[in-house]
């Protein structure tokens, strides 16, 4: 723990009313080389475009879809929104399908295969979605890439959410900074009302696992880590394609055990100079609740809990202690059974081995364009 | 109709993502001269801080409550949170009793009557509040007031409405504008789902009989009247001091007969120079659902609907035709009985009779404040 600065931010209003114009404007210069991927999958038109709407005009909205296109083609749906809200508002913009060969081809001649499957598509997935944006944002020539979920019902949380990111970036004091957010509350429908829940159940359990973990190297227990699963996060571009990659759910528990395992001090350093310079990690809270679109027909609450701790049993640096406590809990909600091992999940290297150049040479840049799925 | 320009707007992220830094400039300058007023009625403190959050930095809170102060003493604890809020926001505020001693004497002081009951006191109502804050923004210097609901679950949605108020009265033309905020939608609780419903049934039936009023003075049938019940409205300085208003719910409606009657050449005019200079109404679309508080046990949705359309009803210059359109659809509302004329609400004369020098003596400018119940 000695390279990582781990800081506790708590957001006071910080984002929507900064004091000056001169802190406007630091926002305005990081929005300008921000991407925000939104990964997408038939979800309602109107709510994407409410999430375009709340993103702050210089940013680069990069929308990666996984939409059907059949039997109604949502994916030119899709397309022909984002095309018309760019165009009227004079906005630049990438939207890709996760399966065209435009974008298996980049990773093919980029060299790196790890996210292509048998069909030489980039795997179906969030998290490849995630992974394909980040390329694309480096592409683009962005130095900072935010996520945001495509399913929001305000836009003003939307933006907040990039202003949150904007507002913790420029406050980083290395070139290896990540903003995660931690809602303000999630509303749930209880009797014909609405209750401000504040922690779901799998952030619980995650940010309790995560904090053993952080506790064990630092001889401390602490309750510092409370964004163990925020999907609403940003990397600036250095430390995106420094970090590993884990599938699935898993995704944002999995960047700390990669910044651990790199960072942290417990192994050999791959990149000694980020080491050397540190990580910054702000956690900030939201002022709005997040509202999002339910997805009917069980949340999936047991393989969330599942791929999160399982990220964090696996490693080589997951104390022997740790490692029983998440399979005593996971024995305990029925996860797995005894004896059995949490699910190892696909992981990718670093981004940064891909050869950037080579795989530019694919695709019609700077012209910001349409991926149509193979 | 000949010197009121009605103009329809429909936003379009406009308030949002604004496009060049220099728009941002404007916005912010506007922001300076905004006073923004919350009118308070015992709400959750949550909530309000909420609404405090969303309020852009430049503008100026005033807080005018009506809350108890027994058993529990409600209004303290709103003064110590906005207290403690605006200490670390560095911001400057007003937050005053609408019952306290020290805002009735600015009243009797200005030689503005009209708002003190039997006891000496700023009459009960939220009209009556708003009023007053009308009164303390012209005092504390600014060149706009806006209102906004102190119930509301986000501050994104709260931040949206005061950039749609900057960036409508940044496009008036003359000094006398209005902007008034459509809601993009209220989400209703329907069986344990949200249905984002666009209209309610007071607003559909306030503005059908606005704009037949509109109609009857321009000949044409229109429908160009969508904020008959704005509650999240602004007007630029000059409009607000020019104004008579009505008591109660009408007070939104009634801006439009007032305008009508002073500025829209029907009747003799009491301020030649606003009728040649034109007044500009903004009606603007919010992109953020309107989220609020749902008071509990009936929404007196019949004296809403009764109260926004006497104010049509009983002025000299509602035509026959539409005062027995109106006195129909109230008796078929069982609103009224045969033969029954609507309700006459109370009004008040134009703000700009008040001597603001002489009620400016009586406050201990420039120091903000707060003013406790009596």
């Amino acid at each position: 723990m000695n390279s990582m600065e781990v800081t506790m931010w708590m957001l006071n209003s910080t984002a929507l009313s900064m004091s000056s114009s001169r802190s406007y404007e630091r926002l305005h210069e990081i929005e300008k080389d921000l991407a925000i991927v939104i990964p997408v999958k038939t979800k309602r038109l109107r709510l994407l475009e409410g999430v375009l709407c709340g993103i702050p005009h210089a940013c680069l909205p990069i929308i990666l879809s996984n939409s059907k296109n059949d039997p109604i083609d949502r994916f030119r749906m899709e397309q022909s929104m984002v095309d018309t809200f760019c165009r009227y508002a004079k906005k630049k913009y990438i939207i890709a399908h996760q399966r065209s060969p435009e974008i298996a081809r980049m990773f093919r001649e980029g060299g790196y295969p790890h996210l292509l499957d048998g069909d030489g598509l980039v795997r179906n997935g969030k998290a490849e979605g995630m992974l394909a944006g980040i390329a694309l944002a480096n592409m683009a020539g962005k130095k900072y890439v935010g996520f945001i979920d495509s399913d929001n019902y305000f836009p003003g949380a939307v933006f907040e959410y990039v202003r949150i990111f904007s507002a913790g970036l420029s406050q980083g004091k290395t070139p290896y900074s990540m903003v995660r957010i931690q809602w303000h509350s999630k509303p749930k429908i209880v009797d014909t009302e609405l209750f401000f829940a504040k922690w779901g159940r799998v952030s619980r359990i995650t940010n309790q696992f995560l904090n053993l973990f952080l506790s064990h190297f630092t001889g401390y227990e602490t309750e510092v880590l409370r964004t163990g699963n925020a999907g609403e996060h940003a990397l600036s571009m250095p430390l995106a394609l420094a970090l590993d990659y884990s599938t699935g759910f898993s995704v944002e528990t999995y960047h700390f055990v990669s910044l651990m395992e790199k960072f942290g001090g417990a192994l050999p350093a791959p990149f000694p100079e980020i080491m050397k310079s540190g990580v910054e990690i702000f956690q900030m809270e939201s002022r709005n609740p997040h509202l999002h679109e339910v997805t009917k027909g069980g949340d999936h609450i047991n393989e969330m809990i599942e791929y999160s701790l399982s990220v964090l049993w696996h490693p080589t640096i997951c104390p022997a202690s740790l490692k029983k406590d998440i399979a005593t809990e996971l024995q305990q909600l029925k996860i797995i059974r005894k004896n059995e091992e949490p699910v190892k999940l696909r992981q990718y290297p670093v981004l940064a081995g891909i050869d950037f150049e080579a795989a530019a040479r694919t695709i019609d840049w700077p012209l910001y364009g349409n991926f149509v799925p193979a």
